[in-house]
């Protein structure tokens, strides 16, 4: 290796551990075993432009073991990005631009949010459908205006978790040819040395899922592994994964190749040590030396010029393809297709019954004209879930240009997948399961809430109501700990119009990802020239149906048993009991709304008060207040026909009218 | 095949197909294409007693894909387990022995509850986990009392789940030989064939996980099924899976190989072919040919005399080995060893601040020896949270006796597996990771609750005081969403007696599972002389410091934030506000008292109450009442410092103590 380059590799290795003793805090091994990698790919690959990290044609880089995450920083800084020395000595601390693993929007240059292990690996097989999708449908002969790659760099615990496999079994199968991972195989994991437990034979995974596997056997051999990159660069029909293997904390003299290197500091003495190790002046930290920063900056210059370059030419590709351009353009802006608020289908009432996930089914392929940055799919539930795109092909090998997704049944892997397709503007994207195996999917969910992206889910099968699949199949708790997520918005509509404005609220919603709870049940459609009309989902709850005068209670419902407050609301009626029913398809977006409309809703001298909701009782509360009666289910389901099982537990007018005649005085 | 076996098999095709065809409701395809598999393992290789089936050296039987209940149900029958054709009439009907899928405790012969794809393959890894632990402690050389082994059927389905490379790769490295999959590779799964999404060399996936892959290419060739599964019986080094090429719905005319044989019922019309087509009568439905019903019978009657013959065995055991067998007895019957209850350690304030993972590692360590039924370890995060029983040896290939599992990276499989370990009476498991990890394990420990088991789980770093780590790592919605599922105990202990009680309560709960949260941070432990004794943790909610007379104010606290409220208590007394403080560990212990108790602890006439948890605020309201102030975290952390970090979250006794007199009039 050229003395220069290992200088610019070893500044990384010792800004790395300096930032981490510094914090007193964090991951110095894997930066330090993992440097000459990440050196080959920020000085000899990835196309970059540190002063627009926004450009759409840039390669991604997804640091999939975020906790390394001072590796990242450290490449961002040298290479020029908006990143200080500063911010590097602020590792760790409050409101930094450096949190102790990367997270999207707070640090130029970050594509993804990582830490969660396995995450960022499956986020690379979303990022790498996205650019399939965009040049399918961007690029044209001699515009290659969207030709750019997905690198990862991955560690022992992003490939012992399952999603990795989930996800290198879809990206193999779809023939990901633009996805690059450099596996850290440093041997190492927390509770020692990966022979306890991880002896598979990684290599010979990858190749069974449809890989090209790449070995180098000394992770400080620059050539090897910018060749092995080249290799994995020329080929184009599959996914490729380089094996590198490393020495976590290299250059430590004591700590590297130990567990005690992964997430402590090293220390101060055997930090000196190892800058001596490496021919840096152990009494200097955060020592970029001269030479080595240009040559990271050179790096990040040539980068600005290829940017500069692909101006030249999406500047030619305006000209020659004007509609395409000003379509993606125009997408990239946020902007929605003209026409787009129209083309929300309206139910009536006398269409007969839907079930929330057919009338989705149908706002879907209404409007997926309008929304050529809409792409999605089932995990494996597609004719249960209702997602596909009539008029749309698949996504597959050959026809990247479909935007109907197979995400097979890797529910895990789906959700992170969505959340790189979404981080890749202007693309939106939505995935469909049971509402069960949400949970199969909550790591992935929640990092879309945090980042502030908008994929959208289609949860359907949404109560104990799914009927004889029984109690593994049944939501109980489902729908309390989706609306525990902050910045997931959570809505479940009670008839097919609601659904249709449940998709149109979930498109207006750009900063966070968006839940639709939908039955398999067939529901009436509400009478809008009766009731209240649907357009007032977006604010969360509305008055469905009022009495004359103040009532004496007040119903709240939401989704399928929305129709049960109705007809208790009439059973009461008859009692002379005069009640209001509320609507209440989302608490996130009625929390949002201002005090007055509040208070018009849920009126705060109307103490009587019942929730109906097929789901746990927690958090109702809240609405009900002291006094107020929850209706809901506290237990597993059963297996039985639907309508046997909604009575069996309670969802019944009858019942539910004597329970509110025993719980108020009138 | 011989004439009979064909007829035994067209049986169970018939029965299943008739089951979901009256029930108008379920999975016929799969039990119809599986047929000749699950025939060879019962008539053929499995050693069960219908009449026995808690009988503890029994094969374990395991059915992962549990849609396909059908199949496992007509086999329990026809063997003559108490399940009657009458229950097979009774199939998906309200309370019935055959539930949609098969349910633990609900059915004889049902080891495991499964339906969500992936769990029963990680159950089996489990169930074979506890075997090679149990023979490694009570086989004794010619006797060998625990020999026996652990069968699946798994699916595509199950394959695809990342559940299933985690615990494949997990069960090659720990070369359980005692595990043999049966792989129903039928070429569709619901969205249509496999080749649409899942076209990877599973063979080869297996190979790289250690495991012997054994091929058979006709799924209703009985002698190359059974000569498949004598080879993988008689490989005990590594375990084994054979790909057994099938045909979902196998038998019917119309429907076999299509993707709508998977979740409906074949119709009348279609189901009359299939008997034609198979040589049964068109008009009986439930027929059980005689000549079938005793091939059946008369499997399960060998199956009864190998049990009298290990009875035999079983009994001389006990004479050579009285000290094992009364041991072995005794755990079986669920009791505990004497002195169990004195086990627990009693820490004293004057000892000095301890986190309360590290409590729990120390009481763990202490009440080892008594528990010899209990196995555990984390995901890789053992010096973390603090699970490692020092006095013991790792259990790993060569030593199948050691106590201290590495689960590697695989929260999931770690979930799943623990429930197979806890169903193999009298076994005890524990698993831990940080608690934000538990969303990758949301799953099993749903089914852990639903069937009534008792993994424990040691989730520590449970709060946004865990610091630096940032918003990746810090959980808030985690606790609610956690107490959320029913029959799971959720305690969070506030120091280290408490910590040592909360171990003490999870051995105690015999009927679910017990999730602990614990802290990173250390914390003080409060001086047992001065306030309530620990041992009231076992009602979920107690008296910690009381003032005299009524209090003015309640201050509701969990884990590391009764500490904070007692400071607050200090403050407010300074102030002349007299307030009760309520350590409150765990919700689901508490609402188990009788009103009396509840009452004396929130006594409904003090309405000011304020609650401090660094969680999500959600479900609090029902303690607090609507007058009362929560005071919690409903948005994401940040990285940095912890104390820092409490501050600006509002966790500070000065910032509470003004919000408790802005909120209240004294």
């Amino acid at each position: 290796m050229k003395k220069i380059d290992e200088k610019c590799i070893n500044t990384v290795r010792l800004l790395s551990a300096d930032a981490v003793q510094k914090a007193n805090s964090g991951h110095p091994g894997m930066p330090m075993g993992a440097a000459t990698m990440a050196f080959a790919l920020w000085t000899g690959h990835m196309n970059y432009d540190p002063s627009d990290p926004e450009w759409i044609a840039r390669d991604r880089f997804v640091l999939s073991c975020g906790h390394g995450s001072m590796l990242l920083y450290s490449m961002l800084y040298l290479t020029g990005y908006d990143l200080t020395l500063e911010d590097i000595k602020n590792f760790r601390q409050l409101d930094s631009k450096t949190p102790g693993h990367p997270e999207y929007h707070l640090t130029p240059g970050v594509e993804t949010t990582t830490g969660p292990l396995g995450q960022g690996f499956a986020n690379g097989v979303g990022f790498a459908i996205a650019q399939k999708y965009l040049s399918a449908r961007y690029n044209k002969p001699d515009f290659e205006i969207l030709d750019y790659k997905i690198y990862a760099i991955v560690s022992d615990g992003d490939l012992m978790e399952g999603i990795s496999s989930e996800a290198a079994s879809l990206a193999g199968h779809l023939k990901l040819g633009n996805l690059i991972c450099l596996y850290d195989d440093n041997h190492i994991s927390i509770e020692g040395n990966t022979e306890i437990t991880f002896t598979e034979d990684t290599a010979k995974r990858f190749e069974a899922f449809g890989w090209q596997v790449i070995i180098v056997s000394d992770g400080n051999d620059h050539d090897k592994i910018s060749e092995a990159i080249r290799l994995a660069e020329s080929e184009t029909g599959k996914p490729s994964i380089i094996k590198v293997r490393t020495h976590i904390a290299f250059g430590s003299p004591n700590k590297a190749d130990t567990a005690a290197a992964h997430g402590s500091p090293l220390g101060e003495e055997e930090l000196k040590l190892t800058k001596i190790n490496l021919g840096f002046d152990p009494d200097k930290s955060f020592y970029v030396p001269d030479e080595a920063l240009e040559v990271y900056r050179a790096a990040g210059d040539r980068g600005k010029n290829k940017k500069k370059e692909w101006d030249k030419l999406f500047s030619n590709y305006k000209q020659k393809y004007p509609d395409e351009s000003k379509e993606l353009l125009s997408l990239l802006k946020g902007e929605f297709k003209n026409g787009w608020e129209k083309a929300f289908p309206v139910f009536k009432a006398e269409d007969g019954q839907t079930a929330t996930r057919a009338a989705s089914g149908k706002t879907l392929n209404a409007i997926a004209e309008f929304f050529p940055q809409m792409i999605g799919g089932s995990a494996d539930l597609e004719p249960s879930n209702d997602t596909f795109l009539k008029k749309y092909t698949d996504f597959q090998p050959g026809s990247y240009d479909g935007r109907n997704l197979h995400f097979g049944v890797r529910e895990h892997a789906m959700g992170a997948a969505l959340n790189g397709i979404t981080l890749t503007h202007p693309m939106i994207a939505y995935g469909g399961t049971f509402l069960i195996f949400s949970e199969y999917m909550r790591a992935p969910i929640r990092l879309a809430a945090i980042m502030g992206i908008r994929p959208v889910y289609v949860f359907t099968h949404d109560s104990i109501a799914l009927g004889e699949d029984g109690t593994t199949h049944q939501p109980v708790e489902q729908l309390i700990s989706l609306r525990s997520i902050p910045n997931l918005t959570v809505i479940r509509p009670a008839d097919a119009n609601e659904t249709s404005q449940a998709w149109k609220t979930a498109l207006e919603i750009k900063t966070g990802p968006v839940a639709l709870i939908l039955t398999r049940q067939k529901l009436p459609v509400i009478d809008q020239t009766k009731f209240a009309p649907a357009e007032n989902l977006g604010k969360g709850a509305y008055v469905l149906s009022d009495c004359k005068g103040d009532p004496s209670l007040i119903i709240i419902a939401t989704g399928s048993e929305v129709h049960l407050a109705l007809e208790v609301q009439t059973e009461l009626e008859k009692e002379k009991i005069f009640s209001r029913v509320i609507s209440m398809p989302s608490w996130e977006l009625f929390e949002k709304q201002s005090d007055e409309y509040k208070e018009k809703i849920l009126s705060a001298k109307i103490r009587n008060r019942v929730s109906i909701e097929a789901g746990s009782p927690l958090g109702w509360r809240k609405y009900t207040g002291d006094n107020g009666l929850i209706i809901g289910i506290n237990e597993y389901g059963k297996s039985a026909p639907a309508e046997i099982l909604m009575k069996e537990y309670g969802f019944d007018k009858d019942i539910i009218k004597e329970k509110i005649k025993n719980s108020f005085h009138f």
